[in-house]
């Protein structure tokens, strides 16, 4: 088997539904994640930051990518967070993404200690590379400080691509910083290395300095109006399609993020157990829930399709 | 079977050996736990931060517990680190410990999330607490806000006392400041709640305001003499005794803790093989181990019996 196409465009981090007693929801996943590719989502992120990942098992995120193929998903639209702090477990997860044919990982650094080096982030990243020691595998690093708390640098970048061209294929940058995301694109968008910004507030600029798309929480309720703007990022309405996405980002973001997606969801799909977030995270309450639904309905915002 | 008797006194959070291949390495485990009960450990406190612990996997941990009762290490004295960023590993973890009759699992909050609630703490030692579902359990909380950036708040503490005591049976303070040790003494050790300090450093004060030892890193290589303040604290000759074992701290503290631990391990044991450890750490280098060495021999530091 090739290498994957590369994935471009609006990717979702998928967020990931819970059974009452906290048990992945295979069923409204595998719903949910051909939602997303019908309406706008060229790939999907399942297991980031927003698909509450590190709060599963390997052994829970083998299964729901399992049933995600068994279910009809292209594994080539799969770029599935495969990091881990346990080198063991990255190793594990990665090479069941590359079996199962993914298009790409997205991975974290291991981000229990803080302040390691780049050089044992270097070795983190080769080493799972070697173990997993397959052709097909691309690798795009997962650079988000203001959780992990752990940073990729733009030296480790550079290490890495040196080392693993083709491999090391790309970079989700939720920095949060334009001005790093630029770096990124300046230092590195000509060694087909892929950058995605973490956000779509940035969708257009970073296509309009060399970049391939975006991943973004967002992405989860508002995948079209998104990946409108990366199809016409070129157009003379980029601007003001580039406002509309943020307008609405920023309605969503002005509760918190996650247990706000799955509200969004559960009350645009009419569908309460979304609402369920594992611990150690809760649920909005039921004025965040009012205000969030209540702002984006005055805002025209729908999600077509979903009930 | 009944709850094991509580451990009091000096607990070393065990350095974890890795072979070459970076493959937790069993044997080497069991004889250093061994050596430490045999010179002034009074438990093992196995996978905690020392431990590299996050750099493995729960399926790793599980046969490196399993390798220590049969190696002949009483599980009374074990209080493994059991605290996971996936609610089901720490489920599986701690059920694993309980069923054995460790002495205690010295948990970690979930650290992936940062700014979380109280509440969302309280569901995940809760819901861990319920799905175990066995009176044996002895479950210390671990406070290590430099390293976890999520820290566990005396209101938080009081909560999980107030609805299970006797399960919630005390808390390691790696905070690194007094001043919360001190809080959580004055608050909850009339409660049956055993503080220990996270640092030698605050062994004596620690057994002055009622607390009951310390888990604390250079118990790795130092145990005898710490735990001969612990034995020693109503006497005279206390201050003096601090004083030594405070000093040996500031030689090895001068280094990166972990590789430091096991440069002396490799040291005095005459094993290089303990140096290695797994990314995204890094061994000393060649100045800094001989910086250590150096300055430890000639404060008289011994590791009696280990070679």
């Amino acid at each position: 088997m090739a290498k994957a196409k590369r994935i471009e465009g609006v990717l979702s981090p998928v967020v990931t539904p819970f059974k009452r007693d906290y048990a992945p929801d295979a069923e409204r996943f595998v719903r949910h994640c051909r939602w997303l590719l019908k309406s706008g989502c060229a790939g999907l992120a399942v297991f980031g930051t927003n698909s509450e990942a590190n709060s599963m098992s390997v052994g829970e995120k083998r299964k729901l990518l399992e049933a995600l193929i068994a279910g009809g998903v292209p594994a080539a639209a799969l770029m599935p967070g495969t990091g881990h702090n346990a080198l063991t477990d990255s190793i594990e997860l990665t090479r069941e993404a590359v079996k199962l044919g993914c298009g790409g990982v997205l991975m974290l650094p291991p981000f229990y200690y803080k302040g390691v080096s780049d050089e044992g982030l270097y070795r983190n990243f080769a080493e799972i590379i070697e173990r997993v020691g397959d052709e097909r595998l691309q690798l795009y690093l997962y650079h988000i400080p203001p959780v992990s708390q752990v940073p990729i640098s733009l030296a480790l970048i550079e290490k890495l691509i040196s080392k693993y061209p083709g491999i090391v294929a790309g970079v989700k940058d939720s920095s949060g910083d334009w001005s790093n995301t630029k770096a990124m694109l300046d230092n590195f968008s000509r060694n087909n290395f892929d950058v995605f910004a973490g956000s779509e507030e940035f969708l257009l600029a970073n296509m309009r300095n060399g970049g391939k798309g975006c991943i973004t929480a967002t992405g989860n309720v508002n995948p079209g109006p998104i990946d409108n703007v990366y199809r016409n990022w070129r157009s003379a309405e980029a601007d003001k399609l580039q406002a509309g996405i943020t307008a609405t980002r920023k309605i969503v973001q002005k509760q918190p993020m996650i247990p706000a997606l799955k509200a969004a969801i559960a009350s645009f799909g009419n569908d309460p157990q979304w609402k369920t977030v594992r611990p150690p995270l809760v649920e909005l309450n039921a004025e965040q829930e009012r205000t969030l639904i209540t702002e984006l309905k005055a805002a025209g915002f729908s999600m077509p399709g979903l009930a």
